[in-house]
């Protein structure tokens, strides 16, 4: 698989007072549409159920993703194909649409699937707040961890991004995200302009290959809820994310047991929710110099 | 208007090997519903357009500037009243749907309202190229302009959007989008844990107030295809960004004859599409080491 992932052409860099024409990297967007497939084999339909802009690139693990994400596909049990389908485009062949065709007998509810989505790329409802719109989907709470990871190792993640990154974003338009384990030890690396697709697939990267999705989501830019949502979805317990999460992401991380952290540096980061799979040693603890049960949050 | 725009937590702060428990602000992150009234007075009738993940304040222009950006909307003359509606939250009073309503009259075609949706959030189907997708919408490309705009100007645009952040961004979770005239001065900044969300709201904010949209939109992350496709779809024919744009965002800049400048810094930047509108000093201009006519695409 090719790990070209970007467009060369002509720009005009201004520095100063000077100009010049010269070639420059851009990184790669072009849809991506998700198909389902589902019935007896006979009478078989299928459905669109997203397109993505994203680059072009382990496209089955971006559907796989997507629809685990979703909290559509459960198993790779439930599935019997992946495949890419359309017309070719570029050196690379890419094709612009992934079909993910479950197995026979394997039953998905439409209506669910179609409030699933709406809860979900979007979350609330009118007149609903945004919680209670979240507990219309399935999702369970993720269980206790037996497992605490230490500081330093925290620390480290983004850095194995970044090493990544150096290799192949040539362009300074790609995010990353990767899968890690609770050693702090990488899975699978993945780059795209959007984020949530870099997400999708290291999820279906893991989720096609039958391997379990991994302790830790790390995240090369902010926490949305859109992210803390996938990773809870997916059964992953922690996201760690090199910039900052927003009030939402926090709210359903608190609310499904996931811990979440952001500002993530070498020798320090904050954690919003899930302290506790942290390994911080009481006697470096800092009393807390207000009472930090009397900060009221400012929206319930 | 309030400009409190986060929420306050308790979070575990981790130093070195010290940890302390303490307040942060974090970016307020909640659903919007937008949604469409249209038809005669007496058999009015709705619809729910989008459901968008935003930072509350400024909703109203919010759901104006998706509706300009989607092409729905062109004129203020086809509304007739624009309103926050549903349950109030927090201290704000935050609703979380807002009703855009058609003047009597005006109509909407509901077909190619789904299918200019289908094409912008998203663009490609199935076996069509991106492009082709593209020329589904009735965007028009954008007359030439009779202004130029020198590199010292565009290099000082990002500043104006810090010096707005440094203000209202005490989370560190928010994008910044901002209009300008085209000599540079800012009409209206906005920001929102979106950054298409922070760009409809400065769209919306001049529309709403009946102004001309400005002349160029600057964003503080990114350019993507979606934002291209904004600022085009409101007649606004320079986008500054300060960081990477995408292939597509600029393919879709060059087709509409649109300009998209990136990596924008105080003595320099790139131009990626539409340099004509920048004023270049012919004796600055370094002759190219290469031929760049040579410089083939390696995607079409």
């Amino acid at each position: 698989m090719s790990t070209q992932r970007f467009l060369t052409r002509p720009i005009t860099r201004v520095s100063g007072e000077k100009s010049e024409v010269r070639p420059d990297h851009l990184a790669l967007e072009e849809p991506l549409e998700i198909q389902i497939a589902y019935g007896p084999q006979a009478t078989r339909e299928w459905k669109t159920i997203a397109i993505t802009m994203r680059t072009p690139g382990h496209d089955r693990e971006l559907a796989a993703g997507f629809l685990v994400g979703e909290g559509i596909l459960r198993s790779l049990d439930q599935v019997e194909a992946v495949h890419s389908r359309g017309p070719r485009f570029g050196e690379e062949g890419w094709q612009h649409s992934v079909r993910v065709t479950l197995r026979p007998g394997v039953k998905i509810d439409l209506d669910r699937l179609q409030r699933n989505f709406y809860t979900t790329s979007s979350c609330g409802v009118c007149g609903k707040t945004s919680m209670e719109a979240l507990e219309l989907t399935s999702f369970s709470p993720l269980p206790p961890t037996s497992w605490q990871i230490d500081p330093q190792t925290i620390g480290a993640l983004p850095s194995h991004l970044r090493e990544a990154q150096a290799v192949f974003d040539q362009t300074g338009g790609l995010h990353a995200a990767g899968l890690f384990s609770c050693e702090g030890k990488a899975l699978v690396i993945r780059e795209d302009v959007g984020r949530h697709n870099a997400v999708d697939k290291v999820v279906g990267a893991q989720f096609l290959a039958g391997r379990e999705t991994g302790s830790i989501l790390v995240v090369s830019g902010r926490a949305s809820f859109e992210l803390m949502q996938k990773a809870i979805a997916s059964g992953i317990p922690m996201l760690v994310a090199v910039g900052a999460p927003s009030s939402l992401a926090v709210e359903v991380a608190e609310k499904f047991g996931a811990t979440l952290i952001g500002f993530t540096k070498p020798n320090g980061f904050n954690i919003y929710a899930g302290a506790e799979r942290v390994r911080l040693d009481a006697k470096n603890q800092i009393t807390p110099t207000i009472d930090v049960s009397k900060i009221r949050e400012v929206m319930k």
